[in-house]
């Protein structure tokens, strides 16, 4: 039978896996890795070393190239379902190819944890495995890089904090009944539209990386300087990935 | 100079651990080992054994008994400020008879991340140290173990999650604008207060252990076996630590 592993790996540190994903990713017998028509080298050499660091032959690797999702049109739900159905058949191609007999150990990396912003366990739910086929193992988040690194909680004592998205924070506005919000896949830089007086701001880009930054203070008085920076690293790397937690006193 | 490491690692289950918080548990010249009063000897063994594991000899481990929260008065903000100012007296007579010179790595263990609804970092900010002597080694959170377990993400699409504790949904209810809660900290079963209609809860105890228990379903049908299952496990192990997610359609 076919069991599938969906494996947290941190943020780019490889120090950042766990006994559990290690011991996942040496015992499958394939491991599916996508490869995106991006700037994202880095990012490529990061797994794929980490893949080298834990003995994985070559041939255990199956590669294959991610489907574009179509950008047209204003049914963007439609196009996130078109693309897990385009990204589900590269799998089963991959699967098809590389075990053919149907039955053991597939792998996937997942940046960060497979639970908190990411497709794989959608695309997986199209594969009709049984709920006991299908293993997540859980891995360090942005989110508590970005924290580990600020040297900060990501709580106030005994109070909630809402998980976000920068869409959300545009759209809406800060929530109600809550002073600390964790802003994720903003590539907008939203903060800048948050008119709430005294909230301090902690940012943090390639998170866990040799070339992470990471800028804190008083969100009025950051917010500039913090686009700034973002564009020019940006520029400099060819991409960026970035996470922020805004805290309102 | 100090060097202070809190390490996060993750729920009970030694293969949470990751490479970065081996590595800071290994290079310890010394180990503080909180000591409670509690039946929880389960999870103490957990931690001894992790130690042992790494190798870690026992003169480098400090044993120090955890002093009592004050529990009577309605001052629960002050009982919690002279807990955490009596633990880091604790911690101080520790490195003072250990550590008389005041230099070395000294290690914290901390259940999960010490991010996440954990006082580590604020009696830590209480030793005076400054922000580069205090170095925060991510772990697995329940939350994430509980996700994991039930195979389930934390947000739906591009949607915001809100993570509280019980006394907050006792007291505020359902937050307005978020579909997906997840509770921490909650002795009271409050999710038997939720009167919303068409919930689904996912609830795990004991999660990374052996002992693991995991429920789920619609909340009005689950509420009730949960608390008996609960009381149950309580009495049978003389301790419980349980989460919960529920999920609003």
């Amino acid at each position: 039978m076919l069991q599938l592993f969906l494996i947290g790996i941190g943020t780019g540190n490889p120090d950042h896996i766990t006994r559990e994903a290690e011991n996942a990713i040496r015992g499958a017998d394939l491991v599916l890795l996508p490869h995106k028509e991006d700037n994202k080298a880095e990012l490529a050499q990061v797994r794929l070393s980490l893949l080298q660091s834990l003995a994985v032959a070559s041939d255990r690797v199956a590669h294959f190239d991610m489907p574009q999702r179509r950008q047209q049109g204003d049914d963007y739900e439609l196009q996130v379902d078109e693309w897990h159905d385009a990204i589900a058949q590269r799998w089963q191609a991959s699967l098809a190819a590389h075990l053919p007999s149907g039955k053991g150990r597939v792998a996937l990396l997942v940046w960060g944890d497979p639970a908190l912003y990411d497709s794989t366990l959608r695309i997986a739910a199209r594969l009709g495995l049984a709920q006991e086929q299908v293993h997540v193992v859980p891995g360090i988040t942005s989110m508590q890089v970005l924290c580990s690194a600020h040297g900060i909680a990501l709580n106030a004592i005994g109070a909630p904090f809402l998980v976000t998205t920068g869409r959300q924070l545009r759209d809406n506005g800060w929530p109600r009944g809550v002073d600390t919000l964790v802003v994720m896949l903003d590539g907008q830089c939203s903060y800048e539209q948050v008119s709430e007086p005294d909230v301090d701001i902690y940012w943090g880009a390639y998170l866990g990386m040799p070339q992470q930054i990471l800028m804190r203070g008083r969100l009025a008085d950051m917010a500039q300087r913090i686009t700034a920076r973002r564009a020019q690293a940006r520029q400099a790397h060819g991409w960026i990935m970035d996470i922020y937690l805004l805290r309102r006193h």
